[in-house]
């Protein structure tokens, strides 16, 4: 892979570069074209990343823009709610920040959507840039303009679409990742092969021991064709209007894991990927996918170490959660379902059958 | 006029009809296209405007919905603040509310831009529309898709551009309106008529009477122009970029009295007459119009019941408000400015003649 490699997120007026490479984080051609000499950037990021990033992001930005601020939060998903938002839109007031103003999300899923949010709601939006950090926000999250935060009753229930202005997936940055957290983005990755490529499916399988002893090229790799099919896809539907809806793949049943045991207790792709499994299964039962096809998804969530047996909750309230999906119509539960290698639709799905696959995917008692 | 007149909002796939006329509320044609037979529809208004128009409006509105729930806020620009959207957020998901239900703001400027917010963040946007009770709603907040909530800091600081589905302008609610709020909602009218129209501000000049007496047809008409306008603004310029700049006209000055005093205290219609004297002064200074037709707007504010002299507050505190204003930028602030009769323009202007202009207009001592 050349570095650093540009993918283009085509969305007229608010097209945008994803700028993926080795230490292209602080490099100041990724920042071109960016910045305001008479207005400010505020780098919004957690407490365990800032240390490692901050003030080298801040000396990169600092000629650009004629104030430099940093807001490291508490890390953690407990803190994607409103008090967080409010804080960053705080803070920016309290900067006198204008509308030219630009906020810097340094760090995981969670900085890239409470930043992402706050600056869409700043004065109705100002430009936000996404510096990813971790696995799943630059193969995913950082990707499409999806900015939320949580509510007790569901994640992810209030949010804005608003493109970024620019994201730089600095790979480098994966090495301070905890393993436990790169192996949960690699579910992300893992969903792109099964719902859109299935030459990048075999190419995982493939090099899934590169991936995971830390090889910066199969990463960079990764992350490229991982963005490649999500701006393709967003550019087609940028609001979810139809396809993008196939992104979601394990996410209905991943969804009601984390809100099911507590947001934080099962990390986002961890549930992810055993909803990809249940998703899976689903699939076969309803005869889209072989059992092998299944199978074969398993096995390499399975071998990534992502869980594939469900955690102890009772049908019903696995029912009762999934029936508040975003896809959910009419009370009717939708679910993306693979229907043949690198491919995927959504349908509404009985839910007896959810029932029977969900009893069927917990752990022996 | 007719009844109703409808104007379109042109906005590509975004565009929408402002349905106006005398009785349309809970017309069913005024609502023809909007509804889904298995989601739901909620009306979020207020304790003083439910007991007039809820039930009326829910009559209509239940062929069209599986579901129809009303929720009542607290009355008063002091509730629009977050806890409000979340409370409008927590009743949709209560009640199970899926991306294709439709929030029904009916109300004035508070409920409008609240539960415009509420749409807008609610899943990354449901459908809203808005049904504007009073005069201010109907000529101006209503229309355009800015949403917002205040904070401490300053008014609007927080919110999104979220367009209604639909505009529903009955003139009849407009008989329960308290007189004050009736003559607050003319200051946007006559904002109009200065900043785009001279024609138009003769003729508010020549029918205030029947205005005043709450003549319907008069009251039509003036509801129609300033509709008109604004929709043609908004076509031009959706996320104000620059022409709907000059809709702010009086707002400048406006929002600093509003924020100075705390919200609530002056009706944001007063703010914005007494900020148009100002900015009309402002404009006189600087040789853009004749005192002549300075005198001529500060005439009608006056003739309508607004008020044109300024509260005590010291130049210094407005100044420091001023600056939070979303127009300014790097600290300087940035005025809509009448530069002839029916024409305005925004320019950044010397605090020093701000200071001046707001010293003499304030009441002799």
């Amino acid at each position: 892979m050349s570095n650093p490699v540009v993918v283009r997120v085509d969305l007229s007026t608010r097209s945008y570069d994803i700028v993926i490479g080795v230490d292209v984080l602080d490099a100041p051609s990724s920042w071109q074209g960016i910045g305001a000499a008479d207005s400010l950037a505020l780098i919004v990021t957690n407490t365990s990343v800032a240390p490692h990033y901050a003030d080298r992001l801040a000396r990169t930005l600092q000629p650009l823009f004629a104030e430099v601020g940093v807001l490291a939060l508490a890390d953690g998903e407990a803190y994607k709610v409103w008090r967080s938002a409010e804080l960053i839109i705080e803070e920016l007031l309290r900067r006198g920040a204008d509308r030219r103003a630009t906020v810097v999300a340094l760090g995981g899923g969670v900085v890239g959507d409470l930043a992402g949010f706050a600056a869409a709601c700043y004065m109705r939006g100002v430009d936000c840039v996404q510096v990813p950090t971790t696995l799943l926000a630059q193969v995913d999250s950082s990707v499409g303009g999806k900015t939320a935060i949580n509510h007790p009753l569901g994640k992810n229930m209030i949010g804005a679409f608003h493109q970024p202005r620019r994201v730089i997936a600095d790979i480098a940055a994966l090495r301070t990742l905890p393993r436990r957290e790169f192996v949960a983005g690699l579910a992300e990755v893992i969903k792109y092969g099964v719902i859109a490529d299935d030459s990048f499916f075999s190419w995982i399988e493939t090099n899934l021991a590169a991936l995971l002893a830390g090889d910066a090229a199969a990463i960079g790799y990764a992350v490229e064709c991982s963005v490649r099919i999500k701006a393709c896809v967003v550019s087609a539907d940028e609001r979810e209007a139809g396809m993008r809806e196939l992104l979601n793949f394990g996410h209905t049943f991943g969804h009601a894991i984390e809100a099911g045991l507590g947001f934080g207790n099962w990390l986002h792709g961890e549930a992810v990927g055993c909803g990809m499994v249940l998703g899976a299964k689903a699939s076969c039962r309803l005869g889209l996918v072989s059992e092998e096809q299944a199978l074969r998804i398993e096995r390499l969530i399975a071998s990534a170490g992502l869980p594939v047996v469900t955690p102890t909750m009772s049908a019903d309230r696995w029912l009762e959660l999934m029936r508040h999906d975003k896809k959910a119509r009419g009370g009717t539960i939708r679910l993306v379902l693979p229907d043949g290698p690198g491919s995927g639709k959504i349908l509404p799905v009985d839910e007896g059958l959810i029932r029977s696959v969900i009893e069927s995917t917990a752990s022996a008692p």
